[in-house]
């Protein structure tokens, strides 16, 4: 056997390593430093296999999981934009399209283009894969804030209708989840950890 | 609905913070630092969804990438123990099944007990599953390693011998993955990032 595909496989295994110095903006809950996507990942991937069961619609934890490992993936070229971040957010899409031309790219076949597809997937948010998949993205740096006394929130002065619409996800997703976090929001504000409705 | 399982749920989800900032040996390829559990863990389940064709027989790949997510677990309270470190490997088992209560008890119910048999299942490494995620996580650290120059093999001057037999379970698991990696061990050992045989 040559190991020519394995070989570029393990490249892209390699290349992976960077996704340990993307940092994110939601801080650690202890406090000492940035969250980066791999750790990011990892927490989603517990969280749905956690959660999963608090999904309205019966859906495939094995496809929701894959989805959260990789959802972060085009983030090694293209960075993490700041969910709040209206400039960055304007060219979002086009830089991450180029960077998933380029790491998806790196695995030969049929693997290549299932991860492409499955990232495609969750991009879309129509399924309910994508969904419970973007509802365990956004509550996971929610309940970081929540436990870290308002984290981001605070620190950029996010209102409350901003925050209600980045989880808008889990209203299509899961009513359990849904009304978990909307009561973690008034508590919020009735804490100070939020000021602007 | 009161949310009282959920609530403890949500408990365990902010406990497994926890592991962004538990350090292994292993340096990042960049070398800027060491790698945490949180991040490690992540990269196995990228390392799954690419690797477990290359395994002699099936396996359900679904129930590898839950086992290698939450293989580690135990060390936020039992804390990571070097492969090669004789003497903390001595009281290892005792340390993780104390810390395997703590942690797996925090979740209600089948939930908790679920997560609990994955880890004594991989802990076992007896299943073809099992075999599959102890490859993946001898695998990980040493294509580090072998990309950062050597890395701990280099800066603890592992030999030869203790290395082909760290990654064992690769033989047990995967033909052609256990040829890539003695491969690797020559080339490293031509180039001097191994020197004891
Ligand atoms: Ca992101």
């Amino acid at each position: 056997m040559d190991f020519k595909e394995l070989d570029r496989e393990i490249e892209f295994i390699v290349e992976l390593d960077k996704m340990k110095s993307i940092f994110r903006q939601t801080s650690l809950i202890n406090g000492t430093r940035r969250e980066n996507d791999a750790e990011h990942s990892w927490h989603l991937a517990l969280m749905t296999m956690i959660l999963s069961e608090y999904a309205d619609n019966k859906i495939d934890e094995f496809k929701v999981i894959k989805m959260v490992v990789i959802h972060d993936l085009v983030e090694i070229y293209a960075g993490d934009t700041f969910c709040y971040d209206e400039k960055g957010n304007m060219d979002k899409k086009e830089r991450e399209l180029k960077a998933a031309e380029k790491i998806f790219g790196m695995i030969p076949g049929k693997k290549g283009e299932e991860l492409r597809s499955l990232w495609e997937e969750f991009e879309a948010m129509k399924t309910d894969e994508a969904l419970f998949a973007a509802s365990m993205d956004r509550l996971q740096p929610f309940i970081m804030n929540y436990n870290s006394s308002g984290g981001t929130w605070k620190k950029f002065n996010i209102s409350k209708k901003q925050i209600l619409n980045r989880i808008a996800p889990l209203k299509r997703s899961s009513k359990v989840l849904n009304d978990y976090a909307e009561r973690l929001i008034e508590d919020s504000f009735k804490k100070g950890y939020i000021t602007k409705e």
